[in-house]
């Protein structure tokens, strides 16, 4: 048996008692935690005080980088195209990444998504994808270099390859009660970013009440930490500071995301998802030196759409095929005459958990019809008895617990009491 | 699969964010980890946010009262003699357990004293007594019964069936760095006291460089806790706050302990050690009713001698045997003439272990005969060249270690220096 340079109870009594930890400590920590050297618990006991106490810059960095040693890394250098890649922290709605990919990689840039799945209240982009018939979120490293070659955009699941400490982090914060925690949800986003060897990143990091965090000061603290961190490693990196208040557009699901996701490749859809995609859009092309694109002209002329429909085919998808329907809807209308003033994005979320369009454990499966379709969006006026949102699920009994958890998530009331909020509150470079 | 009432999650959380904890959820999540319903890592992240954020008094008690229900109870009622209980939270060269047990069940008062083994710097009860050829640590329910009407005092292993959910949680805090944390002290030491269901209960609550605690402050904290504990739990509890900044006595070790308790039954012994063993046994005798007894008189006359050897014999001990003795010596001389102005504990604690004197991982053995002999107490003058102390193992290699950890821990000087501390520092009841 090898001799271990450090003990492990030494450092976690380092870290309970406010103290920071050496590179060399957090190297070995993260490297004996892989190995299954340091347990668990331990582990748990570590996230803990650092979710109590916090970390220095220098930790944040040394840990990301750990975490990137940890396993593979990729890169995009044989490449003929500029790369760039986009992270959302997540939201309730937030179909983003669908239209965004294709929109950029039209205009000839490599846009690589490595995705994840939903786990509790916020959607995951390849449970949305696979809602497609025939779509294949695993695809060969071969495969993906030809099609960020052909295409230009590849959305499909991350290998386990890379940072496999975060992953194994990533899964014991979930049930310790340390996931909205900056130090970790930055060096666990940034450490499989920058494995991913992206030339440069557009982060889209959200703040309210469908978001990990839901003050904007310390939504604005993990932006400029995660920033840093890109920067540090050498990735041109940028973030938006946007409102999760309220849900992103009008879908919230997985099938009625997608199809509201191609409304705003067909030039449609609503003005929260239009924004946000240009937006961001703006900024990834112009890290990869795209300058003043017409990226609204993308969206109303078709080619966005070609591009999406080429993404979706190579893998394996059928771009025209029916999306899939649930057997039972629930409409719920409105009890008054008035504004709707307030519209929650953590209840709405919860909902269509519920309905079946997310997953409790890992390993359980989501139903791609279930969600929620609002009508309204905040501010809009509305008379008695008009269609508010409705839920679709194919069990009806799933519908007493959707509106449970929708309890006082809305309110209609008077005009002068609707607060209107900006989608994108700042950004951090 | 019934359904759970808690989401351990939320109590983690709960914590995390320094609430309080209800009764029915301390008494969910003690049961629920003793099933395994939650999970090691689960519990630990719970602990590390107890170590940080704290815990209220009626929590403490809650967590007691639950580790206590997790497993079985004893009862002495059905005994003739009345039963007082005595526990120290440890230190070096603590070996009072072993002539007070026979001392004060001379005065006819029973003494069940369910004891441990030692871990880390720390020496066990058990492992000292197991330096006498032939002494068992393990009888049944029945002996002990019979031996405490016959003989009055037992010392023994305490079984796993008494708080089980201390057990756990004590393996787990040892390697997550949550041991030093006065809640989860105090709830691990009183739920096995209270299970075991002595009437009265004395503690010898230890502070200072050997100690769990080093703070005087924090010393009286936790003794303030057990003696509410055991109050609210119906048993009459009485602490005595004693100085862990020296060592106890002039032995360190398992054999060598033995053989100062017996010196010390025998009316002679080191003067700190007959204090202390006097002033507990003073302490047990008034709880369990037995006023102005004749202590001193006890250990010189030898009543409590007698006691002692029908105590070891009844559990296949011979009183007789010569004790172990290690192979290999090392003496320590002064340098200069002087005074001894210091003697840290700690480090002497540490280098008994380092000798073979105790156990870095639960499974391994100790060597009873290794460990180190005292020859001068802090304040006493020496002359350059004269023994200082002893140490003892079988194999000589441990010396260097032993040596290293010594370095520092103790410093001739001049008279004017030595601050002599009282042993016994204050009384709770």
């Amino acid at each position: 048996m090898a001799i271990e340079p450090f003990d492990v109870v030494d450092l976690i009594r380092t870290k309970r008692d406010r103290g920071a930890l050496s590179t060399d400590q957090i190297n070995w920590l993260i490297d004996a935690y892989t190995r299954g050297y340091v347990a668990d618990e331990q582990m748990s006991a570590m996230t803990m005080a650092i979710f109590l106490n916090g970390m220095e810059r220098t930790e944040i960095r040394d840990l990301t980088l750990a975490m990137i040693a940890s396993g593979e890394t990729m890169s995009f250098e044989t490449l003929s195209k500029k790369t760039t890649d986009k992270h959302s922290t997540g939201g309730v709605g937030d179909k983003i990444t669908l239209p965004l990919a294709p929109l950029v990689a039209s205009f000839g840039v490599a846009v690589p998504q490595l995705s994840g799945r939903g786990l509790g209240h916020t959607g995951g982009t390849l449970d949305k994808l696979e809602s497609i018939p025939g779509w294949r979120a695993s695809i060969s490293n071969e495969e993906f270099y030809r099609q960020l070659e052909e295409v230009g955009a590849v959305i499909c699941a991350a290998g386990s390859g890379l940072a496999p400490a975060d992953g194994k982090l990533y899964s014991l914060r979930d049930i310790t009660g340390t996931v909205e925690c900056i130090p970790l949800i930055a060096s666990s986003i940034m450490s499989k970013k920058i494995a991913e060897g992206t030339a440069a990143l557009v982060l889209d990091v959200k703040f309210g009440s469908g978001a990990f965090l839901q003050d904007p000061a310390r939504g604005r603290e993990l932006a400029e930490t995660m920033v840093q961190l890109g920067k540090d490693a050498g990735v041109d990196t940028v973030a938006l500071l946007t409102n999760m208040n309220v849900p992103l557009g009008l879908a919230i699901g997985n099938a009625n995301e997608v199809r509201e996701s191609v409304e705003v490749l067909a030039g449609g859809g609503p003005a929260d998802v239009v924004e946000l995609t240009v937006a961001l859009a703006r900024e990834m092309l112009e890290l990869a030196g795209v300058h003043d694109a017409d990226v609204e002209g993308a969206l109303k002329n078709g080619q966005a759409m070609d591009t999406w429909r080429a993404m979706i085919s190579a893998q394996g998808g059928d771009p025209d095929a029916a999306l899939p329907v649930a057997r039972e809807t629930h409409v719920v209308v409105a009890e008054t005459d008035g504004v709707l003033v307030e519209q929650h994005a953590l209840p709405f979320g919860i909902a269509a958990w519920r309905l079946g369009a997310g997953r409790a454990r890992k390993q359980d499966p989501v139903q791609h019809s279930a969600g929620i379709d609002l009508h309204v969006k905040p501010g809009e006026t509305v008379t008695a008895g008009q269609p508010l949102f409705t839920l679709s699920a194919d069990e009806p009994e799933r519908f007493v617990r959707a509106l449970e958890a929708l309890e006082g998530s809305y309110r209609i009331g008077n005009a002068e009491e609707f607060e209107s909020a900006p989608l994108i509150a700042g950004r951090i470079s």
